[in-house]
């Protein structure tokens, strides 16, 4: 799972724990690969899930377009040269100034799940394309959305007459079945709620052409996970169930999978220790933690895989804990992890598959401990 | 609750939000407070409370001495005039290079429950003073710090046994309650433990002289808890009931006490949306959220008071959430807030009491959002 190059930067560049090792030949693959899996469609990198130009970079090359979730994003796609016209501004919580300053910045593409926000994209980015998310359910998502976004259908369709009363161009529908989503029959289920929204739609004389599918695709941590090619088939049986030859333009917008497997995250063990005499379990407290960058072992939901440099040797089970002084900065305690016997304090444990959703979640300063360094190779 | 400084900055310095600002004088009127009610006690701020500068130069002037989770927290209370006597290495978690930074800056006392830290202390820190932490229950705290920290009574027994051996000097015995605690006899429980240890130990001919009973003292969000003098006072009967006239050195660690009620955390409403129709409870969606520096409201544990500029007006329940596109920032879901019924996007929603535990926790660049702009007055 760890590449050559990464074991090599491991060696040779010697880089002080904790740090985020990206291997940028592993992005371009998973991105090669979704595009593949789902050809024809417009891809839309989920920039939240890691930031890092370099990542930005590599994918404006390769013909990737941008979600963004904030203005700081969008100016970071454009400072690698994505045109503003493949950008998308997914988060449907947004600032006034916000939207002015996107659409200044040449952005024509708007999520929204409210009346309140597409008033205001309508005074801030007249005429621009704007596409309603619905709220669907999130079953089997490790990390799901709850129902912090997106609306009802009946009132989607209220909203996007509306955004054409207004001006705008009411472009089309999405949804997310919610994060590291395993099961492809909620993207049935939210598929055939947004077919019948078209034909609805369609009745009151909008067609939308945008059905944006959203991310949520799984990545292969401890447990291994469908194969893309398996999903994007169930996926694509489902559209075309749904939507037949009426077939609109298809967009997705892959975050975690393009870019967790790509990343290794080093820790040096800080303390190897046990509470009382006869304890079960030793704790192994490592020098990063829910508040260094894994904030998604939050409940115990994201399970990373672990390495260490003595994996063949017996191992015990073990609670895993971050370095601070925070009784919440507990990283495992219930998930069965177990560890080499002979692990020790100086020792490292590779946190691996952690591209996505780490480095950028890292506390500013909390306990005056470092955020995590970054290498993109 | 909101001091006219604070009042008088927020019209006259209109500052961005989200922002934090914290009234010193009230940090020092805390500060005297705790200190009275507990006379002739020591009294370590917890810096990670918040290590803002101007905070520590403040404290260290009125005489308080800090108690440090790692070597840059040392670092910016030696920066303040504060000095290494007067500085405790709080965290059982340490690298052996930290401890031995420690000590290069003049650090001699430090906190300890495992025999692999004692041992790593014993080669960086040699004859340092030495107090181990004892696990204790939590019941009643807000924000408990579960079994991450502590070692079993027995087990502190022998460690500190060891550490008069390896020639470092067994000092003392500290425990944590859980912060936020509201439940008096939490202490009382810890410190009938202790007085048995500290006699155990006496027959084994170690004298010991600190008795640190950390912090955890409550402060009133949105609901009122004990006068810190009323607690202090049962604290004290149970220290005199279980020392009696053998009284060890006292020792406090308050961070959240000293500093939460100091800070009002300005935020600005993104958006009000109802996310279909007939829907019980409005959205309300601040600029600030669960990564933005509130990452106290995980589980809703810490429920702050909320102000806007309209609270005179008919108020409707609401769910309160954060600006990132992460279905895990929602503050408060279940606590049973209720906002103006008028409050709109650009309204403020000033969060009162949010002195602690906020500013640093912000996460460096999630969502491409920007860490909260402090402002000590």
């Amino acid at each position: 799972m760890v590449t050559t190059k990464v074991e090599k930067f491991l060696v040779s560049g010697t880089p002080n724990t904790p740090c985020l090792v990206v291997d940028l030949d592993v992005v371009s693959m998973n991105y090669k690969r979704f595009k593949k899996a789902f050809p024809g469609s417009m891809i839309y990198y989920a920039v939240k899930a890691n930031p890092a130009p370099p990542i930005l970079k590599k994918l404006a090359a390769l013909g990737s377009w941008f979600d963004a979730a904030s203005v700081l994003e969008v100016e970071r796609c454009l400072a690698v040269g994505a045109a503003p016209q493949h950008i998308s501004y997914g988060n449907t919580i947004k600032k006034l100034d916000d939207i002015a300053a996107a659409y200044d910045l040449g952005v024509r593409l708007f999520a929204f799940d409210s009346e309140n926000d597409l008033q205001k994209i309508n005074v801030a980015a007249p005429g621009s394309k704007v596409f309603c998310r619905i709220m669907t359910t999130n079953t089997g998502a490790a990390w799901p959305f709850s129902d912090k976004f997106g609306c009802s259908p009946d009132m989607a369709i209220d909203l996007l007459i509306d955004a054409e009363k207004m001006g705008l161009e009411p472009y089309g529908l999405s949804f997310h079945v919610g994060s590291q989503q395993t099961n492809a029959r909620e993207w049935g289920k939210a598929l055939a709620c947004i077919a019948l929204l078209f034909n609805k739609l369609r009745k009151r004389g909008i067609n939308l052409d945008l059905l944006n599918l959203g991310g949520g695709f799984p990545v292969s941590y401890r447990k291994d996970v469908l194969e893309i090619e398996v999903l994007a088939s169930s996926i694509q049986k489902y559209i075309a169930q749904n939507f037949g030859d009426r077939l609109p333009t298809i967009m997705f917008e892959p975050g975690r999978y393009i870019i967790a497997e790509a990343g290794l995250l080093r820790s040096e063990v800080v303390l190897v220790s046990s509470k009382s005499y006869g304890a079960k379990r030793r704790w192994i407290y490592l020098d990063v933690g829910t508040y260094g960058g894994l904030a998604e072992t939050m409940n115990e939901a994201i399970q990373y895989p672990l390495r260490t440099l003595m994996d063949d040797s017996e191992k015990g089970p073990v609670i895993i804990a971050g370095p601070s002084c925070d009784g919440a900065d507990v990283l495992y305690r219930n998930a069965g992890y177990e560890l080499p016997l002979t692990l020790k304090a100086g020792d490292f444990v590779d946190i691996l598959c952690t591209g996505a959703y780490t480095a950028s979640y890292a506390s500013i300063d909390f306990n005056g401990l470092a955020p995590l360094q970054e290498y993109y190779l």
